[in-house]
């Protein structure tokens, strides 16, 4: 099958793990057999390979999002980078351009679109597999998944079928309603729009030129900022008659805040922490390398990263998002696509931090106008490149950078250095890239 | 007066902000006018040179307490440095010598005996002064403050003086009672024994004589160690007839654990913190340079440093010991006499601290067996001593150092440098010192 994920933006609802370049799908929280933990979206990829290993996965995201996902899915995943936000319309579009242009796959295929943040079972993926089908035969231009609503929520849109047949055609779509409002819909056999459906690739290509002027995938990408923003269910689904539904009644959560996250996780921490025999639903995620000892709590959830700390009653933790918007705090942490780096220590003309790069990978070869830098390698092989000249590093060489110069680490095993930068102006934006000179 | 303040040892009730080096005296807890904080210990010295400019202030304390001494009261002060722990009695011989021998005060100089950290106004050291000169009229050889009570507490010891006047001859002592017995003391008149007593020197003199056999000061601080460890209450208060209480019914708090010291507090957090409306009865004090956010919590504490973090329901709190006692985490931060350190990151083969050095200040001379060093200045001016050559050095400045070397480094403004140490048995125990060869 064809599937492309949609991943979604700058999550502040789960910070202190979220921020602006992490988003909830890249948080390293659901326990593997051997110990080791996945993220959503390693857990989504495992879970659609497990269905269908041949599966075409693409992502479609930002270029914010690009290094997490290469880090954490490899390099064989296809990415689809929007440019910039033009909602999801315009997402699927170019997605489903990329696809057809540069993957070169068949118009008459099947695609099916999925968030890329579900907490599923491995059915959900079978039924997507199903639903791609579906749209290849032709009976309908979408098919959608509609999940059986498990109490009346006011957080979706519902789809009302026209039978209770596994798949029949859609009435109508409603907006999130109360719960009152709800409570009839279900009545009358409503289903949850959980943001998944199929098409065939010709039939999306046709609409989009219907309603965007370009030629082909790189035509698009050129103008995407000039798209207008509009959302795939109002561009399209509402306004298509010849559309099905296919129920789903399996397993399906939306972890979207720490209350419903943690009641996933199966242990009650996560990293390093003691609760004391007082503590009572209590979960602690803790990316800090310090210890956190809870004593005497209910229902409180506590989660530390670089970035900060939250410490939360598991039902406010919703309303969470003012209190992060005010909190100006730069970004402490980041995955790459060469490694990771973390801020270890801040001062007015100073910036320390520790740079983790992977076996095989290196940075851009760059320059800054505005500071000097010393790298310090504290483990691992590797070479720089400094103004062109190379040179093999390893644990404990030193390496001293004016500013203005180019330069660049290529690490052969995993390596990991501190690095100083010293200036009065240290931004991340000072920094100009060049080719290698190989 | 001559007073000695008794500055006990390593607290782990205030974890994470006490630790096996910083002892709970030490924490800038207290907001000054100013905006800045001061510790229990800061607070204390201030209110005694308040209320006597004159005073002659002793610390009786370990050695591993003298650096954070100097760097939070100056260099001004004197220690009377205990080799060992060896209880009260042979602490306050010690301090007493001290001043006889090493300072030559007059024998017949009154000596006030008071713990480094109760939380009192200044009519608590007013008090003070009084008991002191009470001791110089040599009415009685013991003169002991006695605290009314405000509760029947289980937590300290009972003085029964033998009438109710300002100034009285102690009847009896009376050993931590429960609170049924607290009760029948407290209707008896009693008081409660804080620990605080003034004597004539000469007299203390006398007693140590009779029970420690040594000359002077150097010899009792060189068989320090052969003491047996006897409480002071036990070697001499209670086998004293002479003895007299002068009760005190001004401040006092014993604020020994975070319930009780949350309750002085005059803000609901120190360090980065926002809490938001639904907080009740929340405190936090915050080390670390992060934000920490609460919401919805209730009689909760919050505390964080570069050790670990705690959350604990307050009166949960005052059970912290054995939990602490079962966290193995390595220092990442000391007060040195020159300043401060921290840790920044420790990995396998290399440890990345930093180090701010005082003014006019420098680290010992010094040399590692089996770890090489690399500094870089990241702000300030000064010094460095590399086998014997000095160069001065400022912000950017990088210094490599073998393993062997011996290096100090001199600060001639404050001095903020990033230490990589590098090598595979790093241990703060792998260090030699040398005197400066200048």
């Amino acid at each position: 099958m064809n599937i492309v994920l949609l991943s979604g933006g700058s999550g502040k609802r789960l910070w202190p793990l979220s921020n602006d370049i992490r988003s909830k799908q890249f948080i390293k929280i659901f326990k593997l057999e051997d110990g080791r933990y996945e993220s959503m979206v390693q857990r989504v990829y495992r879970q659609i390979r497990n269905v269908d290993s041949g599966a075409r996965i693409t992502v479609a995201t930002s270029k914010t999002q690009v290094s997490a996902i290469h880090n954490q899915l490899g390099d064989g995943v296809g990415i689809s980078v929007e440019p910039c936000r033009r909602d999801t319309f315009p997402a699927i579009v170019l997605a489903t351009a990329y696809l057809h242009d540069v993957q070169g796959i068949d118009p008459e295929e099947g695609v099916v679109v999925c968030p890329v943040d579900p907490y599923v079972d491995e059915s959900y993926f079978a039924m997507l597999k199903t639903l791609g089908q579906q749209a290849e035969k032709g009976e309908a231009n979408l098919v959608l998944m509609g999940i059986e609503p498990t109490y009346p929520s006011e957080k979706y849109g519902y789809i009302i079928p026209e039978n209770k047949d596994i798949i029949s055609k859609v009435s109508t779509f409603k907006e999130k309603p109360d719960i009152k409002t709800a409570e009839t819909y279900i009545a009358q056999g409503a289903l949850w729009n959980g943001g998944v459906f199929a098409y065939k690739m010709s039939y999306m290509l046709e609409k989009a030129h219907e309603l965007i002027d370009f030629t082909d995938y790189q035509d698009l990408f050129a103008k995407y900022e000039t798209l207008t923003p509009i959302s795939f269910d109002y561009a399209v689904a509402e306004k298509e008659s010849r559309i099905q539904v296919i129920r789903y009644g399996g397993q399906w959560k939306d972890l979207g805040t720490w209350n419903t996250l943690t009641e996933s996780m199966e242990e009650s921490a996560i990293g390093e922490a003691v609760l004391n025999e007082k503590c009572e639903n209590v979960h602690v995620l803790n990316e800090l390398g310090i210890p956190i000892l809870c004593m005497g709590l209910h229902d409180v959830i506590v989660s530390a990263s670089p970035e900060g700390i939250l410490v939360s009653d598991k039902i406010q933790s919703s309303y969470i998002k003012p209190f992060v918007d005010k909190i100006d705090q730069q970004i402490m942490f980041a995955e790459k696509s060469w490694g990771s780096f973390r801020v270890l220590d801040v001062e007015d003309e100073s910036l320390t931090i520790k740079v983790t790069l992977n076996a095989g990978h290196s940075m851009n070869y760059h320059s800054h106008k505005n500071r000097d830098e010393v790298w310090v390698v504290v483990s691992g092989r590797g070479r720089t490149i400094v103004d062109g000249m190379e040179q093999v590093v390893h644990t404990g060489e030193v390496i001293t950078m004016q500013a203005g110069c180019r330069h660049t680490i290529l690490a052969d095993t995993e390596l990991k250095l501190i690095e100083v930068q010293l200036g009065k102006e240290i931004s991340v934006h000072d920094k100009r890239k060049y080719p290698l000179e190989q």
